[in-house]
């Protein structure tokens, strides 16, 4: 059980906080979700978390600095509803124990602050990219189906999704064991590795915005969106070009074979 | 040393239980004898074990809720005999200490609530599918081998079982160290992953009812083998016909071959 | 760091005792040697140490009783001389930490029992069976290379042994930092894994006869090396034909296709 | 979190000392320069750690004693500026808990005994021998940034080095939350694992002894440097006639074949 280090912020009285969680996974779904509200409430780190059972290593920044690897909890003080906790980091830990203990360390600072609801985000891996990102639900409690269900959030039981693995399931499943509520919203994506699953992480905050009642300018997001999917279309004619090329190679070869 | 998260009901006392062991393993032998014990006897869930060296991630059930994974504890207070504790759950720690650990845990409060007799069900798992599941015994003690081949059960030494693998093993193990009397019953059933060693469960019980003098209605574990082995013969005779198909399809490639 | 579960008995004072090790290593050649030590010399049985490193298993009997991996110390009272500690066991544990904390566990144990002198023994995995089973030594203590190199071990410094992995290595490593001077006799022996190092343990045991003062009767241990030899000759000879056998097939076969 | 053994000498108060870590890693470079600067400078050591996560045997000498795999700070004291800290071992932990626990307990140390900066050394392994070392540096504070590129350090952000694995990351992180500046000077070299990067530990060395005002003689260092050199260019004369003969064979082989 590894040791944790934790520096902490004192931060005023938060009214009826809800946690959302958005750490490292399939697509970076979850994270991309985090730090995009984050960026856009302009939320305040107060939280960050190091471990000896993160990666043994630092990371460098552009400015020669280093950092150890870190999760963080950000605050947002909402002058119109509930406020947020938000969760975001490099790095989940590898093996169970770590992973249980991490979520149980936020869990404890989650409570303390007066959570009594937790929001997990994440991304399902399908073997093709989804044209679009429909987004599934799994709940601690059946009260909150109906509710989801009009949102938009695909409530089908156990059939796609039969386990959600690290922080967004233990989140919930230890949330649970703590007298707290919860939803997991995870977003269709594709299961390649290096695909940035962006368009689940829009899905996911549109139903998150709705039920948080939030108001997120997507304007930036789309940009991004609109950006990877012109390095893919030049990506895709670049390719192109080079198999014709390599078509006309081919040809050729051939030719001269048939002449030769 | 992984943590142990234990939410445990208070009973009654109990009269001179027996604990009875069937978390899952080969064949699923274990789990399947003792579920079926549960349902059957409608014995009572009164402890639940959550640990941080369980599989890190939360199952989702049918109607969307989901539960971290858990190893469970049931009592049945028999009218006629001993009191049974059953044990039950998703799964068994993943390495040597988390197993140990366990097996520890739920002899500490078997111990505390009567228990000085363990029966640990398993699997032997073989190349082929047994036509009949002869049960193999292992033994804290002597003294039991002559009552056990009565029942039926094969004695032959180390020859076919070298180790007992688990917590079956352990509980025998551990529990001989706390002055514990312990049998082990092991059903022959397929090695294969996806087998189901119901039958191997059935083999266990009709020896478990008659060591316990319990009076266990077998019809529903009948209907369950004949749902399995129906699908089975389903199975076999359309990969029979498909195996005709392709048979036939090659037929007509091979005349297409020797007549063009 | 895994848990001990240690049973002691008591036993009255010793003479400066000397620590052997004989735990489950290459060719199995340690334990063999202080198994025949603890077999001719009666030695008694009074520490069992058990350990949630060992594997999660328990061993079965001939009888059908089970047993969990253990670790023993056998004491033996020399009336001659300096009375004897004899390590054996099932198994050594299959981590770094937990080989570092089952010596730590052993030295303790050793040193309340006054144990100033420890000898640990082990085997050279060769390439090939080696014709005479040469012993190398290791030493905590420059002292003991003239008195050892007199009874016939090859002190060649790092050239042939460069690391003594597990308890032989520990044992006299850690014991060294208690203030515990220490030898390591280690048998040249075939690198195989079913190959049954009993030649090596027996050139340990005519060095550790010498070196202790011990009347040794190796005659059953000669006989079990001539059985050993038996089944090997009988093997090889078998192997012989069979190859012969195979070798008049290939004939027959060629003699067909020059024919045919 | 395996258990540490830390055998300390007292030594005097040391003046504004700083820790300059040279544990094994790639090329072995850091370790090359910090044991170069305990020869050169006639450090002592005062510090052992010895630990259950190390490897599990001991290695052995030339004269055939014994000793177990260890971590070692020497310490020396500078007439004329800051006394020095050098850290040195056999052994890099495993695994990542291991990794950060050793590091925190090199800096519990160090702290102790006043130090506030701290640098590490490592090696960049390229996939082919740079012609020249150049040294790229990360840093815990801005501030350093001119005064180390004015000695030749390369500062390109996190263009080359992504991250810094092991002590010499970990070092610098977690004694940055200790409040200690660090500077880590990482050398080019040739990631091939039987490649000695002595080139690249002169090239820090370089710039360690004008970063500390110290006075190196680079003599043997260089001596060693050529011996490396002479060896390969043997090496590389006996592969160059070895090829040649074999373009003779393979010239017989094929005139044989034209000829037949």
């Amino acid at each position: 059980m590894a040791k944790y280090i934790i520096k902490m912020n004192k931060i005023g009285k938060l009214n009826k906080p809800v946690l959302i969680e958005g750490l490292p996974g399939i697509g970076n779904v979850a994270r991309i979700a985090v730090d995009y509200l984050i960026h856009k409430l302009r939320a305040k780190e107060f939280v960050t978390i190091y471990s000896y059972s993160f990666p043994n290593s630092v990371f460098l920044n552009e400015d020669n600095t280093i950092d150890l690897p870190k999760v963080q909890l950000f605050y947002w003080k909402n002058r119109k509803g509930r406020d947020l906790i938000l969760l975001t980091g490099d790095v989940q830990p590898p093996n169970e124990e770590d992973s249980y203990l991490l979520a149980e360390k936020i869990l404890e600072i989650s409570k303390k602050l007066g959570v009594r609801e937790v929001i997990t985000l994440g991304g399902i891996g399908l073997m093709s990219e989804p044209k679009e990102s429909r987004v599934h639900g799994a709940v601690t409690d059946k009260k909150y189906k109906d509710e989801l269900k009009k949102l938009g959030v695909v409530m089908n039981g156990n059939g796609v999704v039969g386990a959600i693995v690290g922080a967004a399931g233990l989140l919930l499943g230890l949330g649970k064991l703590k007298g707290m509520k919860g939803i997991s919203l995870l977003a269709e994506t594709f299961a390649h590795p290096a695909y940035i699953g962006i368009r689940g992480s829009k899905s996911i905050l549109q139903i998150l915005s709705k039920y948080l009642k939030l108001d997120i300018d997507f304007r930036e997001l789309d940009k991004e969106i609109h950006k990877i999917e012109e390095v893919k279309i030049k990506r895709e004619s670049e390719r192109m070009k080079k198999i014709t090329g390599e078509i006309g190679i081919l040809k050729e070869e051939e030719e001269h074979r048939y002449i030769g």
